[in-house]
């Protein structure tokens, strides 16, 4: 079959639910991939995913018969990445696994290898501090499900090579997605600060009867989340601004919305929170598996994508014409 | 023309940008409009406006040839609203300003007619402070542009008749908005909450230099707007929790999020920020006027409205089969 990326073989750690996204998309693409893990049913469970993502990829353009053909499952991780020309790693998010893990990748996979660690919470620098060569470590940290949404944020750890990052860049961006460089180690990275962020003033407006659940994911779809899924934060209050754009929507309305700022909210997950956000999610989601809800989910996601590549060629259409 | 609300006669108090939108959307179902507006310049501006956006209209699916046969310029306020059905303000966002015209528009207007005003920063109460029937003043909060985006905030004041947010939400409805009750007055309502919530740590982390307003709008839009748009924050969590849901989510993950929000940003507008972002702003944006930027966004929005509208009827189909 043709290639779209010019990595050929990877060793995914770890067959959770993102090795296993990982793992389907790698396959998608052409890749040869070992999966290393622990566990006696790694295998089995491994399989089981990929039939469950499978009709996912397809429906994203991807060929998946006979993906199968270049998955092995090999246990002993040293032997598992010996010929990987990518190693991403989805183990467990402890540090002290996670630093064991890489001190066996790093010596034994080839020199050339791009060696990323899928983490949401651990910075690369704590884990490449026992690495010997620990410049070569970066996060390459997706949003789930990788197989689908197009992120990977590539993370640098202090002393990660520049070098490493490009081309971590470049691997993603081989396999379709949309990496974006950070330029600084944060706790959280960018887009899971942003979701924290929004989704405490979400917790406080439920917690204060201002709207349900329900009422406010009605809100968030009909408004923001349309809106975001088009144009970012900074170019919608550009485009807000009118003919002067941000900068005239900073200089009139940006001392306003700072003087709210104070006013949102500060929730916590205590008892009576936590029981309220758990009797308002069974009433608005019960009746319907958890899996059934997020298959539909991904079918929608999945006709947005093709509308927003639909009409993201149009700018260029315009300058040529 | 078939019109696809019983409201048949509106009248649209301010010929500004969301006036005119209102004015736009109105029209293109069928309603007969009286604008009434004490700018001698706003006959001219409303047309320009609604020639501008008519295309937007037109790609929503509604008509729009003829619009203007309908609509007429009355700066007289007590007469522009003589025979409404529906008043819809959008005067200027002070206090005095509203209370006079609505101290007006009470004793002018039939006493059928539903009484919105589109503030985005104004309570219902401080408003309805100076009517003598302050039970029929509601919030209609539209999300700009208005005949754009689905979402209207319909934010009852402290005395406001519950008919008439039922009464509200239909006219809207009727419309083929999303309306959205709230249940409690709050500042900013709700998705202006939210967006200012997310905002700030925008605003955070380009101020840190984590990364540019153009990658963290990449960062959005190929992630959590992305999400938004499909299922909003509490359905996203519900499905990121596994078969246990957002119950399961809430009680694995809620404390470490909970954990982790103080360390949420807390940036200000002061002189550098300021001068930071319009920089940004300027790189980012430059050569390509706001209108015209808005514009190819709001198309991707249309395509992206009519994929997910495709895709709505799922449920119900897989239900019969």
């Amino acid at each position: 079959m043709h290639a779209s990326t010019p990595y050929r073989r990877a060793a995914v750690i770890g067959g959770g639910v993102i090795g296993i996204s990982w793992t389907g998309l790698f396959l998608a693409h052409g890749m040869d991939v070992v999966v290393s893990d622990p566990r006696p049913d790694a295998r089995e469970q491994v399989l089981a995913g990929l039939d469950e993502i499978a009709p996912a990829l397809a429906e994203l353009g991807l060929p998946t018969t006979d993906m199968a053909d270049r998955l092995r499952f090999e246990p002993d991780l040293a032997t598992a990445v010996a010929d990987a020309d990518v190693v991403q790693e989805n183990g467990p998010e402890r540090l002290a696994v996670k630093q064991e893990i890489w001190r066996t990748v790093e010596q034994a996979a080839p020199a050339h290898a791009l060696l990323a660690t899928s983490t949401s919470g651990i910075p690369a620098t704590a884990i490449a501090e026992a690495m010997r060569q620990p410049e070569r470590l970066v996060v390459g940290h997706p949003f789930n499900p990788p197989h689908l949404v197009p992120l990977v944020e590539i993370v640098p750890g202090e002393r990660t090579d520049p070098q490493v990052l490009l081309e971590a860049r470049d691997f993603y961006a081989s396999l379709g997605k949309k990496p974006q460089i950070l330029r600084k180690e944060i706790p959280g990275f960018v887009a899971n600060r942003l979701q924290s962020a929004l989704f405490r003033e979400c917790v406080h407006l439920v917690a204060e009867g201002v709207v349900t659940e329900a009422e406010l994911d009605e809100i968030v779809t009909a408004s923001i989340g349309l809106r975001w899924a088009v144009a970012g934060p900074f170019r919608t209050f550009h485009l807000g601004g009118g003919p002067g754009g941000l900068p005239h929507f900073l200089q009139h309305l940006g001392r306003a919305m700072e003087a709210a700022w104070p006013g949102l909210g500060s929730p916590s997950f205590d008892e009576p929170t936590v029981a309220l956000l758990t009797a308002q999610a069974e009433e608005a989601f019960a009746g319907e598996p958890v899996g059934d809800l997020a298959a539909r989910r991904d079918r929608a996601q999945i006709a947005l994508m093709r509308a927003l590549a639909d009409t993201s060629h149009e700018p260029t259409e315009e300058a040529a014409a």
